[in-house]
């Protein structure tokens, strides 16, 4: 795959957030590479809050790694 | 987005737990901005235990972020 | 909401668990702040295994944060 | 709740595996005091591997906060 | 029970993992004594995709302690 | 198994996301070795939301292993 991630360093916590989404996404896509079977999937579930919850927990668990590395941001 | 999330630091545990729960909800935000799939996905699931329960745990695991980086409000 | 945790420091370790037994079910009830609501679910799944295990999960997870803000309760 | 929970420093890896063990059963017992139902939703999923992986899991994460507080028994 | 599980340390990443993987299993163990009942659970769920997951992530977490315990292997 | 993971030290992030989505696998392949089983139960699941979702919840526990072990790539 092409190059999608340089660094975990990230100038506030808004944008590691942001980051930690990128790599819940990016887990995804690893796993189902096939882009038309993707969005299948994301449109039947996009409303599901079982699903939405279940985002939300993967952002949780990459932004506790990207808060760390950036040591949570304290200046 | 607009600027939502400026700093990880506050004042007390509970400013702490209630900060957790803002990280979660904007989890879910970030992956369905559609206020009105979120809302009818929220209306189908907001009095079943296991959706609840889920949404704890995603509390949870921010709420061990938010600790960490406010030393756990050690004085 | 009116205060409800002014710290994470506990006695015991028995102590801590059952702090972190209140933030999961503050974690819920913050979710779904509607009594009513909260009590018709948590009938429906009360003798359900695989409810008792997620709530025993979240538990887990909170209690790592308390045991480590209470430095795992070393004399 | 009676004293069941004195300390979390044991003598040896499996006996921390097996303290791990215990403290996802008392996150299961908090939950639902009732033994009666406790035992019926137990008997139900006994046998079902979702539920067994889900209480492997909580294991996992105490397992976790006692190999950290025992400092992974370094001798 | 006998003795299964005398350290956490191991001599190599792959050895760490194929100690997480045991730990995984024996909270299953443990959790369900009864090997018929265990056989009978596995045989109907080892193809089933969530529950392989769910393994996959019991190992993980084992796999977080474990690692951390080993210094990462850090020569 | 043969030799499959000698080292957790990668050179870039990008690197050891894709490490953990190996580790992520192998947990899944150790679980279920016959290859067939389990090239079945993902053509069932590889389309399912819910099935990507844990996917990449396994890969972000591993990122955070593998990204502590690297000290985050700080140079």
């Amino acid at each position: 795959m092409d190059s999608w991630l340089e660094t975990l360093f990230v100038k506030t916590p808004q944008d590691g957030f942001e980051l930690a989404i990128k790599l819940a996404r990016m887990g995804v896509k690893y796993t189902q590479p096939d882009m038309e079977k993707l969005k299948k999937g994301r449109a039947q579930y996009a409303d599901d809050a079982q699903f939405l919850i279940a985002a939300s927990q993967v952002i949780a668990i990459h932004y506790q790694t990207i808060a760390k590395a950036n040591n949570y941001w304290k200046t």
